[in-house]
């Protein structure tokens, strides 16, 4: 077995950014760098799926994630191909199975919250009975973790307007995804994970964004026992991941951090006095949602 | 005509937050309040039409103003009745027109972005021929709004988590509304607009999250012309921004700010020597996404 590849920001990616042209507080003219945003229509087979808003790098990770979190790929899928049409912005998955979720697609319309990027009601499906693995989290990870998201060269630190999602091994990074939204970037987490067929019991997901229920449905779905961020909670987002037994550590900010769930996987190995306050330059700049 | 009630958040309300206990980095018990966030079912007459995800205020207005944002309610329809039963966590709108989204409720899962949160195609739709007024903006107003905005009590404060939105009139705050999911937030807003029939003409809306192209064309078909933050900016969105002559300025922290479009509203009438850098104390604190 090969082992799977590693992937970090690349932050001056033509594709990914704009050039544009502004004037700042005084009326000085200012170019500055934007993210791009473009949709990618996901298709199973012979079906449409969704239209996703996506900074576009990554689609064939992002359009077997997506159907993966939806449950509408499943772990022993056989996908013969993956075909990505940048021109149509149109990317196929196609699978050994016969397919069909004419009523699926249809459900979700009904039920749940297109309005803040959810398929609810499918995705407490897949929880039932769901238990996630012992492992242990030392903390002296959580802050090397940290330290390397709020430093790696990213499109957030080119061009803001982005969030991103880490999905780490003990103190190391193995995949940092971006995009406009986060939930794509979680999405292009899971279509790594399998395609590359690489489990999630031994891993951390790191988020810049908010612990809501989303993602910690979509942390547990991919079998990964800890999420954290720099972001607050939801009470929902708490009550799942105290059901489904994750860990769940939030306000990460220099040495603080606040851990509501899970807590028994948590060894807190790191010298406190040794962990720096947050360095000026590096941090995250605000509210960048 | 009665005046329009103001609404600014109401942090302590008991309904909006839950204390959850939890451990910090020295293993110290911590209980803190984090944000509630629940579904809400809207009907349009006998019509389901979808589920949201919110924090449970105002959900007459989130219901007229998701509508309204969709195209479903018309600007000249006549409501009898938005009926909200808390126990079933559903909103019933009654109209004395006829409605029938099932194809437009199909339409969408087709061709738009659940998994971004937006009903791209069909909200593209209401933005053809549209012209937004002439109007002025002052720098001095920006600045104000920005430091109220910064300082009012909220459960961004308290609570963190969350999105504001807030309607705003010359240096003045009229609706600050609040939610999980920043687009709840603005349709709350257009909820509010519709049933007071507020115009957007004269109004300036400022939101903690990013200038996508999404809250682009909802603050457009607001009616709406100024639209600030103090996140970035999409490609898309300053895009879509120059399109149909909005003012979108981001990046507003302290003293600076970045104008990518609808320049010429603008007026710099501030003295940047006296606009202080921004409250350490008061200052958004990351990236709450």
């Amino acid at each position: 077995m090969t082992t799977p590849p590693r992937h970090l920001p690349d932050p001056h990616h033509p594709r990914l950014t704009r050039a544009v042209e502004g004037h700042d507080q005084t009326g000085q003219r200012q170019s500055l760098r934007v993210v791009e945003e473009r949709p990618l229509t996901i298709y199973l087979n012979a079906q449409e799926i969704v239209t996703a808003m996506t900074i576009g790098d990554y689609p064939e990770y992002l359009a077997l994630g997506f159907l993966r979190n939806q449950g509408m790929l499943r772990p022993d899928d056989q996908v013969t191909a993956v075909e990505y049409d940048e021109e149509l912005e149109v990317v196929i998955v196609r699978t050994t199975r016969q397919t069909s979720y004419e009523e699926k697609v249809k459900k979700k319309t009904r039920t749940s919250g297109c309005a803040v990027g959810t398929v609810f009601g499918d995705m407490m499906e897949g929880l039932e009975g769901l238990t996630l693995p012992q492992a242990e989290l030392r903390t002296s990870w959580l802050y090397a973790l940290a330290r390397q998201v709020n430093t790696q060269p990213s499109l957030y630190l080119e061009a803001g307007a982005i969030h991103g999602t880490v999905l780490c091994q003990r103190d190391e990074m193995l995949v940092y995804m971006e995009d406009v939204g986060r939930h794509n970037a979680v999405d292009k987490i899971a279509g790594y994970m399998f395609q590359h067929g690489v489990g999630g019991a031994d891993k951390i997901l790191y988020t810049t964004g908010r612990l809501t229920s989303e993602m910690v449905i979509k942390t547990a779905q991919m079998g990964i026992p800890v999420l954290a961020s720099r972001s607050g909670f939801t009470a929902w987002g708490v009550e799942i991941a105290r059901q489904v037994g994750l860990t769940l550590i939030g306000r990460m900010r220099g040495q603080r951090f606040i851990c509501l769930s899970g807590e028994e996987r948590l060894i807190r190995d790191a010298d406190l006095t040794a962990v720096p306050e947050e360095d000026r330059k590096h941090r995250r700049k605000g509210a960048d949602a």
